[in-house]
């Protein structure tokens, strides 16, 4: 497969073939056996021409860890933007995002491994990520608050508070962990969003 | 130093005297590097001779993680056992625990090691010591409830909830990640207490 990059392909679509292709290759052999030279031959360039577009490696892996946290937020947004009420979006947004963090192990394990990279490594696209998760979440817990269904005094606080608490149902070390000894956490994952849901109605 | 063990002294010494030599050597050069024959030869006796009182090398490192969990859990238990409200001996508890983890990383950094491999691999002994917190959790989320500062229909199921909630801030590899970043994880553990204890005092 050599899929050259025309003259005169614009910056944008240079780049997003490049993603492309890189992603490909991640997903099939995973990020650690995939080199620029890969990605630039069967894009029929230099791997100098690849770095015009990246100006490095860790450049592309963030790009593509990046695109995985979009997949990621784009569950939630979808669920955030139904018209249940928020304790019910609430429930359904964690769970989504803990069976989907699972899948990624179970059937992507090469992308698995890449975002615990990331974790490991702390960039900045995680860190950019588990805060845009945050934001969603407290529109929630807001919308909950308006509608009467939750009491809470600083939805941002009470946000983070569901970040932390949720924790051990994304981390994609603990998540492996888990997987591994063959625990099943939906039922204490359920237990905790009956918590969650206690503290969030409570005015106290 | 040569500290053999005499005739005659009885099992549990003997025990008792091998974890000790261990456990020095371990806190003083980590216990991947501490080999059965450096403990036999301290105290006197064959390798074949300590094997008598333990079945294997990996016996000796779950004892000696045994040991450090009890540390941890005479810290709750002195907790649980002061005349204070439980919502106030609930916050402390979890504090305290948070503080000793960071310390034993900071300050006895190959004990940590031990941890976070008994963490990884799963010993039971990690297992039956969480259990044990969780008890402890559930004691005092029981005495609030007979106080009236809490409303919980089913304490076990609270006192889980609550384990989850404070995984970031008990587990050893992520407590690992935050303090290499630098993050101080202090304020977020004091606004998940909050949160717990709006989830426990609330009935609904």
């Amino acid at each position: 497969m050599n899929r050259p990059i025309r003259a005169g392909t614009d910056r944008d679509e240079a780049r997003a073939r490049i993603l492309e292709v890189a992603e490909e290759h991640f997903r099939r052999v995973g990020h650690h056996k995939t080199s620029v030279a890969d990605i630039a031959l069967e894009l029929g360039m230099s791997p100098a021409n690849v770095y015009r577009f990246f100006p490095s490696r860790d450049a592309i892996n963030e790009s593509i860890c990046g695109r995985l946290m979009s997949e990621v937020a784009e569950i939630a947004l979808a669920i955030a933007r139904t018209n249940a009420p928020a304790k019910e979006k609430l429930g359904r947004l964690l769970i989504a995002i803990h069976q989907h963090t699972k899948m990624t192990l179970v059937k992507e394990r090469y992308m698995h491994d890449l975002i615990v990279a990331a974790t490991r490594e702390n960039w900045a696209i995680i860190r950019v990520h588990i805060d845009r998760m945050v934001t969603i979440v407290e529109m929630i817990i807001r919308e909950g608050v308006e509608a009467g269904e939750f009491a809470v005094d600083d939805a941002a606080e009470a946000a983070r508070a569901v970040k932390s608490a949720f924790v051990p149902f994304f981390h994609p070390i603990l998540i492996e962990h888990c997987v591994q000894h063959g625990d099943d956490m939906e039922a204490d994952l359920r237990d905790l969003i009956r918590f969650i849901l206690k503290a969030l109605r409570n005015s106290q």
